[in-house]
Order: structure tokens, then sequence, then C-alpha cells
């Protein structure tokens, strides 16, 4: 059982955190920068450390200073939170030969999952499905066309050397084959001085959809079912539920033994997320894992009735998973609260907050280190709060989130409400007809 | 379908009633006095309309008032809420008269069970149990040695004139009851110049537990389990829970099936509820029902995943019920969050907040009308808010509540939350191990 945990982050991750430890009877640090001197998760911790100056390479990305307070405060884990050392295997592997339990997956764990190549690899070997393609340059077309006989057609041509959508081909059947390649080559070359392309599996009106799994260091592995995060703005998630409305029993399944496949191959031990992209035929292809937990695991923990925060500490601890599968009982909601102007290209939008209200009421929750007064420094991510709904159908629970929208009361800074509360209202969203181009021709009014 | 309701109340409760119209598109009128100008039911309704001055006689009293408002607003429905006009067999005739729908049972239900010899011979003649006895003054000992015997000892012998303990005697046996009856007839005598005594059976470690119910127009009637409620003070209600650490299947369906007989015995339609003593030994007596929605059924929501006042208006808009019960699939805990002075007989502690920081995360529920700034009239009743949690066991709901009340900030007044952090680290509530008397003993630090 730990005695005191450092939480290595800030804002509402930190505060999640230091509310599951004191729920758990574990006494908890806060570090902190200097731009957080008045955060909520330095007031809400049982004691608080500055690490440094607001420059993240000088504080939450620091690992000498973290370590140093991990030290003065005779903490025995770290939970990393998200982003910064989150999934940095270097301070994995320095909190253990300082005997510090980092709250998550090993080192090699980390780096088995943090390099692009070596994951699709370790899934390929593990029988989980990969976009498939990419490997090599095409030589020929007859080449090309034996390849996407074997892929399956629509294929994607793109040029080794390119971007921005440059030598850039879908091909959606044989016949077109020909003329694509010749033209891909042409552009890739005028485009870039190299005509070198490549194939991949074109997957068509992408879903993202990932699957919640946590394993135990005794091997037990289970999924927690999926969460959609379709809805992203440049590849920044916006909007996150669960279950996701694209989901059938049997893709559920087929999902998340995958996902069980891809922990098991590395004996992951811990929470972790294996992103996929799903067609519209409803194939779905592995991404990455995060080996740590994720901004939006709020939706999963509404719908399956779970601390999965706890769950992770626990798991930490050396605590046994039964191993059994988690199915959605309800469906929930997240929307991200980020002060940036929706109207202004979303641009970040630091300061006071001189007013704040927040929603309440049933089937909803808000986790937030915002307060009134509070200034929001200009150093990190724009994210304020998370608000989340849940409700025994999707209707309601997008019911419950515009009426908790419209609720919220931010002044001071500008937020995203106003986009959350326009999407709300938006039949396609509603309906739950929509992939991760949605947002490209969403416009706000 | 309802187009626009008007909530004739105040407070926590017209929010609450108004947010579950909100989410079902129908538009709200609040109504206030002036003392209430500011209250956030006013703010977040469609309209608002004053209806006199603070004293509840001339506005949330006040019939012709509320006539009024429903006249000039044009709304279809009013609903009650809880106190007031809630249980006002007249009110609901007038509405019922003007051709306004009542969100609550008929006048004829309210009047069934608004008097409680009516209710209580109601109750005999529908095979639910009561507490026996107290129907006639006793005439000699043999006949309350018959009596006794009849109804089972423990018995207690209560003066017709009575209160405050005088001419009141437990007789645990026969033997002692000579003795009593005589020693009971004579203080009884001396007190009030009566000796008439009657006779009840005594209800040992009575514990306070009530069955959650609904009925539909059609004759469908469910019950949506208990709630306990034993912690009071003085008769008044300061936590509640779902489902009862005291319960057991068994009688989980004795006491439900005995409230779906309650309900069904007046055609009862509209949600309810039927409060019981539960002794000891797991006895369970009627005490009376409640025609309206009660300030605790938050913690029935929570665990049975349901929204109350969405069904209470759809049963008024003549939906039916499937009539299937419910039971809890989660711990739920609720504290009433009183502007009171805990160290000081919890006396009222009207006055403006001037700082306020709710509580979030993961299965925290705030029901409140309060906001940074704003004033509780002396008029009313002093509850600002109610805190629930939820959890997967009874202890894990305590630990979010003990660190849910730790983070709400309230500035300028006193409140309950001293009094229910310490009530939840006490070993005895946490053991589950109390009745109705409990708080009696309870000593605040």
């Amino acid at each position: 059982m730990f005695k005191k945990i450092l939480i290595a982050n800030r804002g509402e991750i930190a505060l999640r955190v230091i509310r599951t430890c004191r729920e758990m009877g574990i006494k908890t640090v806060a570090v902190y920068s200097t731009a957080d001197r008045d955060s909520l998760h330095v007031k809400f911790a049982d004691e608080a450390v500055c690490i440094g100056k607001p420059q993240s390479s000088d504080s939450y990305l620091n690992i000498a200073h973290i370590m140093a307070a991990v030290e003065i405060t005779n903490a025995d884990a770290v939970h990393p939170g998200y982003g910064f050392l989150a999934e940095n295997a270097k301070f994995a592997r320095i909190c253990n030969d300082h005997g510090i339990k980092f709250i998550g997956p090993t080192a090699d764990m980390i780096n088995g999952m943090g390099d692009k190549i070596t994951a699709k690899e370790t899934m390929i070997k593990a029988g989980v499905p990969v976009v498939p393609g990419g490997e090599g340059l095409l030589k020929s077309i007859e080449e090309a066309k034996g390849l996407a006989k074997n892929m399956g057609y629509p294929v994607i041509l793109k040029a080794t050397a390119g971007g921005g959508g440059k030598g850039m081909r879908i091909v959606w059947e044989e016949s077109d084959m020909e003329k694509a390649y010749d033209t891909a080559k042409a552009e890739a070359a005028a485009a870039f001085k190299n005509d070198g392309i490549y194939m991949e599996k074109f997957v068509e009106e992408p879903r993202h959809i990932e699957i919640q799994v946590a394993g135990d260091q005794y091997g037990n592995v289970c999924h927690l079912s999926e969460r959609d995060c379709s809805i992203q703005r440049r590849h920044q998630k916006l909007v996150e539920e669960s279950p996701s409305p694209f989901m059938t029993d049997e893709l559920r399944f087929k999902m998340g033994e995958a996902a069980k496949k891809a922990a098991s191959a590395i004996n992951y031990e811990s929470v972790g997320t294996i992103e996929f992209l799903v067609d519209k035929h409803r194939n779905f292809y592995f991404m990455e894992m995060n080996t740590r937990i994720q901004v939006e695991h709020c939706v999963t923990e509404e719908v399956i009735n779970f601390d999965l925060i706890k769950e992770q500490i626990k798991i930490a601890m050396g605590e046994r998973i039964s191993g059994d599968d988690y199915i959605p009982q309800m469906y929930s909601i997240e929307c991200r609260i980020n002060a940036e102007d929706p109207y202004n290209d979303f641009r970040p939008s630091p300061g006071r907050i001189t007013t704040l209200h927040q929603p309440g009421g049933h089937g909803v929750r808000v986790d937030s280190h915002a307060y009134a007064g509070y200034v929001i420094p200009p150093y990190y991510d724009s994210m304020i709060g998370k608000l989340i709904t849940v409700a025994r159908t999707r209707n309601e629970a997008i019911d419950t989130m515009y009426r908790a929208l419209s609720e919220y009361v931010i002044e001071g800074v500008k937020t995203t409400i106003p986009f959350h509360l326009q999407l709300m209202q938006d039949e396609r969203f509603r309906s739950g007809d929509f992939n991760t181009k949605f947002l490209e021709s969403f416009k706000l009014k």
C-alpha cells in the first residue's frame, strides 16, 4: 500500500489523481512551476513543492527537479498523469532505479509502444490488424496491382517524400491504377524531386475508436470497451463518448480481443489504450497504444461505474484484476472546455477567470481545476475542464450535455462552450453519423 | 406533451425541475417572492413571475397569485416540488378545474394519504402492516395483557393527553404489565389531569426506511427500492442513502410488495414514497405516504440510473410505466448542506455567500441553487444544496463523500459541512449499525 504519491503533473489531471488518492487514504504531493503557484492541485494536495520556472523543460519535464521533490517529500510512488513525462521511458526507469514506483507500465513497455515501427511489427506478430502497406517503394504498375489486389481496394498511393496531398492518389478499382500510378509519380517528381511512391490501404470514412485495457503483473488482461473520439479538429480531440454510436456487439468483441492481444504482446501492466481507425465497413486497424491514462478516460468510468485511476494505483500496488471485460451499461459524453476562442480559429485565450459557475444535477460530472479568480497561464495546454454527462440513452446524454453547457458560466476568457452548444444541436452529430473528417465541414454560427 | 411548465416552488428543487424540463425541451416558468429575486431558479427559467412578498402566505403558498402566474404565462402544467403546496389537495383540484395539469397525484389521492387516520385504515384494509394498537383507551389491566399478547411484547403505554414522555411506559414482558399500567395511569393523571392511556406496539431500535414507488393512470405500479433516512435530528433528515445497509433481498421484496399494495390501494398515479419504521427484527410498519417528490430522491436516481422528475412528468403526460421494479446497482449517499451552525444547535445562518467552490470529479453530484454572491434569505428552509456521491460499494461512496465535503468551500455563512465530515468518519455510521436515535448520542467535536 502506497503511503504517499507524488503527482508529476498539473491542472485537472493532477486534481483528478489527488481526488482518488484522498478517497483511498493515500497522502499526496503536488509539484508546481512558479506559474502554477495558485493552482487548485497545489491547494488540494497534502504537500506541494515548487519545481521551477514556467517553461516545462524547467519544471514538469525536468526529471532532476521532480526526483528531488520525491526525495524531499519521501513519496513512495509517482503518478505521471498524461502528457509531460507520462510516456517517457527514461523517467520510468529512473523512478524504478531509485525504488520509487512509477504508476504506469515499465520503461520497456513504454519503449515497445513508443516507437511506431516497432509497435507496428509487434502488432503484426500478435495478429492485430494494422493498416496494410506502407513498407516499400513501388517498382512497377504490375507490382502495384498485385499489392492492391492483396490488400483490397480502395488503396492510396503516397509520395515517400510527400506531404500536403501532393503525389497522393486514391485508387478505387484496378482499372484506375495505371493512370493513378503515373500521375502520382509525376506529381511527386515535380513537387519533391523524388518520384518514389508507396501504397497503403485507404481507410474510408475513418472513425477514431479506441479500446481501454487494463493488465496486471500476473498476466491478466481485460478490456473496458471503447471510446469514440472521431470529433477532432486538426487531430485534437474535442468530444469523446462511450459507447460509440457506430459500435455493434460483434465489432466490440473483435476489437476487444484485438486490444487484449496487443496488450498481452508486451505483457502490459497498468491501464492503457489501443487506438484504432475503423472504416465504414467496420474494418479496424491499429494506430498506436497510449501507455498512460487518457484525458477522455472519464466517459469509460461513467458507463462502467469504475474509477480508472484507483484501478491504475491498485495495479501498481501489485493487486490482481479479475480479467473480466466490461461492457457499457450507460451512455456518456465528454466535452473539453478549453480556454480558446472558437470564433477565432480556436486561438488560446489565457487570463483571469473573473466569474465561474459550474453546472450540476443528475447525470453531470465536472472535472476542472478552474475557480473564480484563477489565472490560466499561457505556458501549457488550454484545457480548463471536462464536462461529462451520463444517461440511459445517447440522446439523453446529449440533452443533458446541452443543458449543462447552457448553465456553465465562465467569464474573463473565451471558451469552447459555444462550439459544444452548437455541436450538441447538430443533426448529424445527434444521428451518430460522423467520422474524423466531420469538423472540417462544420461551420460555427 | 407539455409545452410549458410552471414550477410553484423555489431553491434547489425549482432548479432541479428546470434542469429536467430543459433536457426534455419543455419551457419553464419560475415564480418568486421579492426575497428570491436573485435566486438561480429565476435566472435559469425561460420566464419568471414575481408572486408576492417574502412571507410564504403571500407568495409560495398563495394559490391565487400562483394561478395568476399560470394564466399570464400560458403554462399548461404546474410542478409543485416538495413542501409549500406539493401536498395541498385544494391546489391540485384548482389546477385541474382550470385545465392545468398538476404534476402529481389527484386531489383525492392526496386527501386519502394526507389524513393519518384514514391512511392507516386504508393500509390495514390493503394488508400493509401498520404499528399495531393505538385505537382505544385501555379499560383494565386484563384488557391490556390480552392486547399485548396479541401484538407481541414489547409494547408501549402512552397517555392520551400526553407528550414529553409523561405517562409513557415500555413493557417488555407480561409480568411487568401490572406495575407499568398503574404507574402510567398515575403519571398521566398527575401530569394532565386525565388518566386515559392506550397501547401501541413498541418498535425496537427503529430505522426509517422508505420505498420509492411510481404508478401510472393505467394501474401499473412499480417500486424503485429503498432509501434509509435514519440519520435524523429532531425528525429532520440530514443524511440519506440507498440501498439501506440494513436491507436484505427478502426484506426488500416484502417491503416493496407492501409499498406497491399501499400505492395500488389508492390507485396512485405519479411518483411517491411510502415511509416505514423497521425494527431490529426487520418487522416493518407503515408510517405515512408522501404524495410528491422527496428531497432525497437523488440517491435513488444514482443507484438505478434514472431521472425521477422526468418519470414524474412523463406519467403526468399520460405515459405508461413498465411495471418492473428497480433494484439498486450502486451505492449512493446524500448529505444535506444547510446554512446552519452545527456548533450552535444547528441554528439557521442566513446571509451572503461570499465564496463558493463546489466539489466535482468521479461519483460526485451537486444539486444546489447557491452561487458566489447569493444571499440566503431568512424566510425559508436553510438547505442550500445537496451533495450526493455514488460508488460500487457503500465504503467507497462514504470515502468519496468525505473527499467531496473536504473540497466544498462555502464562505460567509455557517454550514452543516463540519457535521457531515465527522459523521463520514464515524465508525458506527460506517458500520451501518445505527437507527433513528443515533444522532441523540452523536457529539460534534
